[in-house]
């Protein structure tokens, strides 16, 4: 089947258990592929704009309504979306960060958090994770201390990633924004692994603004995401503008130049709506989803020399294995090399791990059903079996 | 219908002929439709992701052709796509404008451009339009002239909206360009209502950006859009990340920072792509949009007092009139106030008007079929027999 001129359409996620660290949470409600195509056109919401025509004013479809509702949500005060949490965070970086500011990211950062400081010309300082791979608090204190002796002055602004992209694990983010705070660091939180995944309260976290990606975690169309602030950060971040025309005169009204005017006028916007009640009653229940990465997990762990790189047990469903021990002793002699075990398991109707990948390598269980998480964990030692590795199932 | 709580479905463009302005050019093709379900799931385009790893390289679904197409097809050498036209403006003016930097933008530019100027702490200056509603050449000589005498330099980047957003007026980009290239300024070329709407050749023009929007006027859904350069101003504007952690020496490839990284990851890009072989044909075709709004201005010319306040003969469909001396005389007095006209032509099945509007106002007759554009014609003549209005239709 085809949706276009050399465009097959896609059934990854019909046909397949899909476990790729990165799509979980992103997959589509059914509501939202209604809305979709009930807004993929254009300019689709915008037909009922009035002034003072700002995005985020609309009520039908109940685009205001759903902005107080993501607040409320994440108990932030103010919420934006914008086109991927990058978006978010380049927001924030260019209303704190000028040339030569260092800010504080860590050394689990995402890059997209270095590139939102590189386009300011900011430079990134690195707290570094203990043996664990956790970002604490101490190590925290410790890397603004040398920012200031660096610099002779406090990081500008700090990004810390609540669940990282690379172990999935869980950050101290409370504590962590305590000393930040006590250094007067203005603290974003990328809950980029979170934001509709799990519970989010930014008050009891003490944070100052919470991104969230909409493709990645709150069920929507790319690029999507959220932006909070507390009510004195979204005085600064979503400032209106105050430019003038020399010629005309013309000002422009309570447009906000971090948010470049309005930021999602379709499908993306109303694809995150249409997701949002059943993500707020889906993060109730991640409970749910531990238990489901647990079953893999032991299974995987029967497969004799196989190591969760991941903090253990699990805070979150996006883990990190090393596999160098077991699988990867297959590779060299198996006619397929590398790429059996992704054969092998989409042979079984399961994709998601790259292609070729047996070392170490990242996969994310999140939305598997109890039943498919106990036909991946079967599915993992059954390739195992099936190429004489040692086990203990 | 609804397509989740509280959200009724769209039925806008299946109902109506829509006129809006900003809209016409916007509605999905078939093809979207269906690319938009098939790559509705969050990061669906990235499946077959593979080294290096960026969106741009992906050649399932044909991610990497259609960058070369599209760059072909507005005879530039490199494309990028974007979260929407402003986004593309954004990258350009991070690049090349410093606080403090005069910009040259016109007295018709759209408020994204301003925006996208005072983001970087630049200083718009208008070149004023004639009393034609155009932008020339020799306006342009004389504001750089005057910026020169004012910064003592001259502007680090000028726009140019090639039909501009207020009366849809066709303004010589190539002479404008000309005069820009004197000066060594850089110049990007705003199409947002051209690329996707009529055929749009950067080297002919001599610009060194085009940009173009895909909710606007490529059959896409929102936000996308296109940002292309000629080869001297890509390896500026497209330049790759050289940021790295001082913790953990990362670095990030081949990402660029202007575009964050990757940029439209799901079904905006597809969309997008789904209509693209439709809207390079339908480029081709613009003699017959532009003969569909001849026809609609004659019978509003012929209601006694409507002024076309854009240029005239039409070059675009995008049309300002003024109806204070027809079609607003009867608005004192009307039951309906103003909201008559809007009222009685949704009740004929056209919807796009500001809802009151009836002094000026603006519409766009793009994508209707001839018989279509007989039936507008017929009913704004009816609205103003209906009314008593004097006319010699």
């Amino acid at each position: 089947m085809r949706c276009g001129i050399g465009i097959e359409a896609r059934q990854v996620n019909e046909l397949y258990i899909n476990i790729d660290p990165i799509q979980a949470g992103g997959r589509l409600t059914a509501d939202a592929m209604k809305a979709v195509i009930a807004y993929g056109d254009g300019y689709s919401v915008c037909d009922n704009c009035r002034k003072p025509n700002r995005l985020d004013y609309i009520s039908k479809p109940p685009i205001a309504g759903f902005h107080r509702d993501v607040a409320a949500w994440l108990n932030m005060d103010a919420v934006r979306t914008v086109p991927g949490a990058r978006r978010g965070f380049q927001a924030v970086t260019n209303t704190y960060v000028s040339k030569g500011d260092p800010v504080l990211l860590t050394s689990l950062s995402h890059y997209t958090e270095f590139l939102a400081v590189e386009e300011t010309g900011g430079i990134v300082r690195e707290i570094p994770h203990d043996s664990a791979h956790k970002i604490t608090a101490d190590a925290t204190a410790t890397k603004i201390e040398e920012v200031m002796r660096e610099f002779g002055r406090v990081p500008v602004l700090a990004f810390i990633d609540h669940v990282d992209y690379q172990y999935g694990n869980m950050h101290d983010v409370k504590a962590i924004a305590k000393v930040a705070h006590h250094y007067d660091i203005p603290i974003l939180y990328n809950g980029a692994y979170t934001v509709g995944i799990l519970p989010v309260d930014g008050g009891d976290f003490g944070v100052d603004f919470i991104v969230g990606s909409g493709h990645k975690s709150m069920a929507a169309p790319a690029p999507s995401g959220v932006l909070a602030a507390t009510k004195e950060r979204a005085g600064e971040v979503f400032r209106t503008t105050t430019i003038k025309g020399d010629v005309t005169n013309r000002t422009f009204g309570i447009k906000e130049p971090e948010m470049m005017g309005c930021t999602l006028m379709g499908a993306t916007l109303v694809g995150m709506m249409a997701s949002f009640p059943q993500v707020k009653e889906r993060v109730k229940h991640f409970d749910r989803e531990l238990e489901n990465n647990r079953r893999v997990l032991e299974a995987l762990l029967s497969v004799t020399g196989t190591k969760i790189l991941s903090e253990y047990p699990r805070n979150h469903t996006l883990t990190r294995v090393d596999t160098l021990a077991s699988f990867d002793t297959i590779a060299e002699s198996h006619k397929k090399r590398g790429f059996y075990l992704s054969a092998a398991l989409e042979e079984k109707g399961i994709v998601g791990i790259i292609p070729g990948a047996t070392k170490v390598w990242k996969f994310n269980t999140y939305g598997t059903t109890p039943q498919q998480a106990a036909f991946l964990a079967d599915a993992f030692v059954a390739v195992a079996m099936d190429n004489g590795l040692p086990h203990n199932a």
